[in-house]
């Protein structure tokens, strides 16, 4: 019962296959390998337009890699006051931007809307060179509330952003889950949509440890190249990376895999409210956010389950908790047993009759 | 004849099969898993005593979060004026210490000594706070010349540190084919001859890609993980990099590799001096520096030989090549076939007949 | 009627006669000078105890550089919401620091709480090295809405800072209207409440341009003329600096000037109560919030006065304006001349009656 | 007989003088003052075309704000190996720039060569990602050697780096006494001959601590306010930096100063010679570098003569010292007494006789 994350799933196996078929002989070191080429390629053709591919192996660097490109040290780079690049990773965004400012906007379930966004920037601290200037918008999708974007709710937050001078990022961690879910093409969920630079993540999807940064917007491709490398993330041996993404971009395995996960969630989320739980979040992705009474908590915990204490400051009121409900996150991965889930039902189950 | 370098050779059979091993079921993510705890007792046991342990999987963020652990934004590191951190990661060192300065000392044959220490110590602009201050010495082992440092000169050098309050660490990106051609002892090539903290290198023999940065000084852990972290370095699934060391520690495979690098380059050596060929640097690892006439170099070429122009101002006046020749710089890995090395040779005796 | 900022003050005349008394003949340069000697004895006696002396010219700059002192790049340090630092140096912290976090705490009358601050410290995102750590709390003295902290008050924030292990910083760009309001010594305004390192302004204040970073805690001298240098703020002139200081230190004219600005400020606030404006903050130093009717606001602007509109969340509900008004932020300096006082309010008085 | 350095001279009676008049009644900050004004009109007629101006005040602070302009952090900025910014500023364009390397290139007498840079670029280490990309050329005018470049020379480094894509910056800490001693025209020496930005040193040369940041090429206007701002160097009352600059270009009192300066190190220099002691460097502007032998080196300072040892690897092999010689630099400023060269040379005189 490992619920706390997905980055805690295995690789998928055919990944794995991937890694051993890339393992002959020598090969081109810094990404100048075949298979990179191909991924490349692979890449184009998924978004049905020419793309700049960087890979790295981590989600931390390419946002951080990303928001450097778009966010001068003296410009903040903005997003939901509770996603990922604000507060989990120790300021790698500060780290790489040089200094830059990560500013929050609030918004229900985990989601900025084109409103806040434009509230925000309406505000008077902008005036340069006192203040800094606003330069990005980050987008999550899926969200840390595990909600996604559809098309038009991007577009609308793009469409603040350009009309203010603001390069547009999204931070794809579960892009795939967020593709699988809304069954959106990648390219309306990007740059049709008005996103210039995203963090295409693969490793909570089956990867043993890839991300693509994938530019849409041809003047960010400059000098990224040199950002990856001062940052320590060109391997030499990139063909181990570029075999990963390639085994999971292969026949849509990416899509089946997150589609796999998004299922279980869902399975678990109306398992929890049939049994009269209240979640926190609409469960649209991989995650599910619960109120649990402390007895189930505690039950579930006893039972070995893995997962964690949650707090958010983005839960519409209808969807709150009742007095002394302690809030779990749950994730399910590609990789999650279905017994998993029968198992923490039934820990829930029995602590109801008892 | 892929002899550009050893980072184009693929993993080594283990390793693959060691990720293999662990991609089974959910693991704690952030190296909060078993195969990271193994890894970590693993090298404590190599060094003959307690060591920190941090997993990256590039040689440029070891090297980088390594520097940056003991220089600060106001100091200097000093190293060999051709060695990998001056040179070769556009500047990773400079951005992970927030702007220190890296120094060249020159020296023969690739390698810094006490008295060239010495004697840059001595130089007048270490005054602060006008100047920045001296901080660090980087070693490297093997050097960018492929020579090697015996214990006494890593002890020698560490003491003029020592005395002069900067602290030592080492590059040992070829590590293992400078304790493979020593035939030292792990500690002694390290902790015992004043070294603080290390690089320890993997990818380039055998490891898809893996290094750890083995710190010796205990004050030198503070803050190392928020440094790796906030340089996007910090796996979540942290076991497969763990794998991939843990398969090459073992059994001393990381030696026995390294050796069978070691001797190949031996054995091509030989071949081209047995040739008449110059060679730059005595050859000590798995680097092999060669003067080619002209036509030799074109020949190879057009072999389909694989190598890189080098140049140095390191090179012992008895050893520069005659006018017009080029330097070469071949590479081995553990897994140069034989025959490449054998159709090397054949192409240079073809074009001395010719 | 030029009320919108005290920095748009002349220097005191006292000021310009220190300067050019120090104009005389070769003097040692960057700080080894006579007059910076004197200024470090007068500052330990203000203080009543040895302190550390760091002059800059700016507040941006002493903050800056304070802050980079007690705050590491994975730190963070926390400030009111709408503390100057978190907002008016165009990210000058997150540059001296190498891109540390600044934090903010919301607080009513632009005053942090110890309570606040522990709130915030008993959120969830501080797990290193996933979070950034808490490193630092930094106090307005006075704040950005003109309130003060008493010395209780600030001993009750750097409690619980020091409980947390965060170092205590104070932002004194108006430490002389703090000092002057309240009567208090400097020292209980300080570090026998907890404050550990002070920017402590001038240039409001009299000077032409002059501030001092004052170092109550020993280990915080480290490495700070490195910072100052390195920052470009070591001045080679610089008994130019501590000449401007050494006046202001003088027969306490730094607090005979702050009294004045407070008082005329004072004068102005009861002028326009009098009228029937309402406050939004309490009126404790020589700033005056005050929510004007649209044609009061038009009026003045008409008639040349100089002053920005401003907005807070920091207003205490019972302080709000009316529907329409507008919040006009006057700040008085020692150098406002009364008659611009009586012409104010003359306009508002004359705008009444039409 | 104070000769350590023109920054120990006090400011020109005509600043002092400004400085009072600048001081009258409340002023708009953050440089949207009068003076401010006009002295941006000064420059663009010194200079006979439209230029950008940012005023500071120190000379570390206008060099690292202008090598930041052109050189991205995975970038080097290229000068004589012994010029200032690499050396004598702490770090502080590494600092500014967020990482980026200052190279050097040999030179006799201080001076970068067009060959010299040529052959630098020539070296193979340029090769991007992997190495850092070269970017900007700076300028030292005068050189640390007190020599100075004639226009021909600057346009010949200047057409060098603009044919390999860099931007060339000169740092006029002593423009003034380089203009002054060639009578070449300000732009002569800059834009006309491919100065793209420059540091305009008035503070060695009679101000109390006024730099002006000059901007030639229109691009690289953008973001240095916001660079200036967050590097805490925008005064609020930038009156008062600007009211110094105003007096000394008025009538052209910055040439006449520089020119004292010039003339006082002539005479000390054709005294020197003329008691048979050698300078190390030909003395074209305001400082002399002389080889004292050490009987004359201790009688000096037992005299209480202030001038630096020095030591440099830039001198003509035909201007080399006795063996036993000290290099003692000695600098005049327009304040420098001709009684401290009569006293400096007597005590010579005395020596010599004994």
């Amino acid at each position: 019962m490992y619920l706390a994350s997905d980055n805690a799933a295995p690789a998928a196996e055919e990944v794995l296959q991937a890694l051993a078929r890339a393992n002959a002989g020598a090969s081109a070191p810094y990404g100048r390998d075949e298979p990179t080429r191909r991924v490349e390629a692979m890449f184009s053709e998924l978004f049905g337009r020419e793309v700049g591919v960087f890979l790295v192996t981590t989600g931390t660097a390419a946002n951080a890699l990303a928001l450097a490109q778009i966010t001068p040290p003296w410009g903040a780079a903005i997003g939901h006051a509770e996603a990922h690049v604000m507060h989990d990773e120790c300021g790698a965004p500060e780290f790489f931007t040089a200094g830059a400012k990560i500013v929050g906007v609030p918004g229900l379930d985990g989601r900025m809307t084109a409103d806040g966004l434009k509230a925000l920037l309406a505000r008077d601290f902008w005036t340069p060179p006192t203040h800094v200037a606003p330069a990005a918008v980050t987008i999550s999708q899926a969200t840390e509330a595990g909600t996604l974007y559809r098309p038009a709710e991007i577009s609308a937050i793009a469409d603040v952003a350009k009309a203010h001078g603001l390069r547009v990022h999204m931070d794809g961690a579960r892009f795939a889950n967020a593709a699988a879910a809304t069954g959106a093409a990648p390219a309306e969920l990007t740059w049709r949509s008005g996103v210039e630079i995203l963090s295409f993540g693969f490793t909570k999807n089956g990867a043993m440890a890839a991300e693509a940064v994938i530019v849409f917007a041809e003047d960010l491709v400059k000098n990224l190249a040199e950002r990856r490398k001062r940052g320590g993330h060109l391997w030499s041996k990139g063909r181990f990376i570029a075999a990963q993404v390639e085994a999971l971009l292969e026949n849509g395995l990416w899509l089946d895999l997150a589609a796999r996960a998004n299922a279980t969630a869902g399975r678990l989320a109306a398992g929890l409210e049939s049994r009269g739980l209240r979640l926190a979040f609409p469960v649209e992705a991989n995650e599910v956010f619960v109120w649990l009474p402390p007895s189930a908590d505690d039950a579930l915990r006893a039972a070995g389950a893995a997962f964690y204490a949650w707090s958010s400051e983005s839960i519409a009121p209808e969807r709150s908790g009742r007095v002394g409900d302690r809030l779990a996150r749950l994730i399910c991965s590609f990789a999650t047993p279905d017994d998993d889930i029968a198992a923490f039902l039934a820990v829930i189950d029995r602590e109801r009759v008892a």
